[in-house]
């Protein structure tokens, strides 16, 4: 059935000519060759699982070999070990627009959303309202809940839709923080961070930003936008490797007020002076907890530069035709089949993700895998295809739409191995 | 001037060759092969970082090459990351004496102590007191002083000293919680965890145990001393490489009732149906925050492997030894050069590290360091030494001793570049 399927796939090929000649093009096409993927395959879930630069075995050798076992305890200031969250952070705070001092790289993005919402809610103590998304990536909502259940029992949720109307509807003067997700992690739907943030802050209310689905795929500008926090992860689009360190931004206005209530050793102001009682340092390090995951940075690192090798408005231009170019195959191949483009068609509302629905959603994702083209599924009926910039190309782009009308033609995906479900993230 | 450090140690040594025969005859000793350790120096800092297990470099690569640059997302399920601080839990289990299904490995102990700090008081919400001691890891106390001061504001933390009674005296009806650490930091002493533990229960407080010095140090046997609660880290005794990830134990008899405040996506029942409202699972998982750091459980996978291939009552005893040994030679020769032993004599009353006092302690350990003795420092003037049965052997401790009594008897350790102070981890 496989071979059906690609001979179906093959035959549907009057595009390829014209994407592999965007390919040669493409001033961004030497990036690919510093990623290591696998042959044969399509990769299209760099939005859940960005793909492994080929420099970070021989960092990650190099680390354990001579810091680790030769460097041992000395490696920690050495190697700068214990610094890493402050100067992985600053890596991270130029492709977001942030300043020097206001990203720390540490814990989870779930960990880290708890610390910045404690801290955006004790600014706003007089004020008792929430505002969240009903379609947000579930951590953040389930992060906002349990503090609100635990550290803050007088404030109330409320979740807002999808558009940003229903968001600047909720907005109020009882409104103390809004935590919003920049771009949605189903849809890939981008909103609009200017405009909301300033609408919030008009109200006097605070705004958290989650970019797990934004940095390392289009331009991020915190300081631009006035932003007041944001968290986020970097083993998606920023290919720091499965679970690497997540981040967070505090802009510097809010620095010197903000109390990070996980008050660990790593935040203490003289951490290594093994003083009992808890002085916070007066920097982004107050936002420190406890030991920091050396190895889980290393990958992370040779991902940043490679990023500061290019620019995110490059990044972004690549984005937005790579995306363009699959939700108009899709609209002329794949309509036919019942699945439908879920994703904005306008560039300015869109990150770098297409999103298909299909009841089918779930066996039709596991034969297109099956069949080379790697993207993922999320409840209860979306397809997901994640364009990173940095490796994938155009003719990805259209093989993958040939591929999946091929799956649909074939009826590949009803054989009975597709439909025994699995644990995805 | 190293070389009169040489030639001082080397005369003195009548009882070199005994320990070279201890290191003969030593039934462990063939598990030193299994860690790569630095040629020509002697490593006592396994309390702070533990060696590194030669078979983690290539587990590390091979995770990297073929679970990450080639299994890509499908790697979650196919290798089981996604359930790593499960499987992982389990296999730190056994060395604790505690049951499958109680233990969690992931995050940072601090992280860890917080959950499980404001699990254990919301099962005593009805009591004010909190009792730790003010010797502590900084970070244990750190942390309470965060989660009362935001979470639990009419609690009460009162700090004992370094003597059980101490503790026991300020046991009441009014005790909530008890959070001790098993092995003291600085001067190593063991606490009774079974004596504390049951007189906390007879007044109905709950205890939180830091293993972080015990762990993969000694036995421990966390149900057979009816113990509540516990955390630790994975990056000393346990080898697991800088920052590994920590763990938590929750007692069976407490899973059900216990709430996690981190309540991320990974802690819910149900995490992949994506549901906005929060549902902890009901087993030790609703301890689970945010995505898992994969390539930082390898190396402690590794390390879990060889101590699956002794056990802990045999590395106790070559531990009691070493450390008897030390000390005893540290009495001789030691002393009269202004040097203090401060861990108990009792072999039942110390962990596996020896601590010494010297006013001059900073500029010493980094003499003794340069000279190839690894130790560290702790502030104000504690030279600490840590004795790793599975890697460290009886002419390590001759010879730390033997350069030390040079060191001092020499004056190396007045040079200038000594006395420059540095982060120390």
């Amino acid at each position: 059935m496989i071979d059906a399927v690609k001979a179906a796939r093959d035959a549907a090929s009057p595009q390829q000519k014209e994407c592999q000649k965007l390919d040669w093009e493409d001033q961004l096409a030497h990036f690919r060759q510093m990623f290591d993927l696998p042959k044969g395959e399509i990769y299209l879930d760099g939005n859940s699982l960005g793909a492994m630069p080929v420099s970070a075995v021989p960092a990650m050798q190099e680390a354990m070999s001579e810091g680790w076992a030769k460097g041992l305890i000395r490696s920690w200031n050495a190697r700068d070990w214990h610094m890493l969250p402050v100067t992985v952070g600053d890596r991270l705070a130029k492709l977001m627009g942030a300043k020097k001092g206001e990203v720390l790289a540490a814990d989870s993005t779930s960990v880290n959303l708890y610390k910045v919402f404690c801290a955006a809610m004790n600014l706003r103590s007089d004020r008792r309202k929430v505002i969240s998304e009903r379609n947000n990536f579930p951590t953040d909502v389930h992060i906002l809940q349990g503090a609100i259940a635990n550290v803050f029992p007088k404030a109330e949720l409320a979740l807002a839709g999808d558009d940003d109307d229903s968001v600047l509807e909720l907005l109020d003067t009882d409104t103390a923080v809004v935590c919003l997700s920049h771009v949605n992690y189903r849809t890939g739907r981008l909103r609009d961070m200017a405009r909301l943030t300033s609408a919030a802050h008009e109200v006097g209310a605070l705004v958290i930003w989650d970019l797990a689905h934004s940095l390392g795929a289009l331009p991020v500008d915190l300081t631009g936008c006035d932003a007041d926090f944001a968290v986020g992860c970097s083993y998606k689009y920023m290919n720091g490797g499965p679970g690497a360190p997540a981040w967070l931004f505090v802009a510097t206005r809010h620095l010197g007020e903000v109390q990070n209530p996980l008050t660990g050793w790593q935040g203490h102001a003289v951490p290594f002076a093994f003083e009992i009682d808890f002085q916070p340092a007066g920097s982004i390090e107050k936002f420190r907890v406890g030991t920091p995951p050396v190895l889980s940075y290393l990958p992370l690192m040779e991902s940043l530069s490679i990023f500061e090798q290019t620019d995110m408005q490059a990044l972004r231009d690549k984005s937005l035709r790579l995306t363009g170019m699959f939700i108009e195959l899709a609209e002329q191949r794949l309509v036919q089949h019942g699945l439908s483009v879920i994703t904005p068609k306008e560039p300015a509302e869109r990150g770098s993700q297409v999103a298909l629905t299909h009841e089918n959603g779930w066996p039709i994702m596991q034969a297109l895998i099956e069949a080379g083209v790697i993207g993922d599924f999320r409840a209860p009926d979306i397809l997901r295809f994640g364009f990173t910039p940095l490796y994938v190309g155009f003719e990805d782009v259209w093989a993958a739409v040939a591929t999946l009308e091929a799956i649909m033609e074939t009826g590949f995906w009803r054989e009975d191995r597709f439909s025994e479900r699995k644990l995805v993230t």
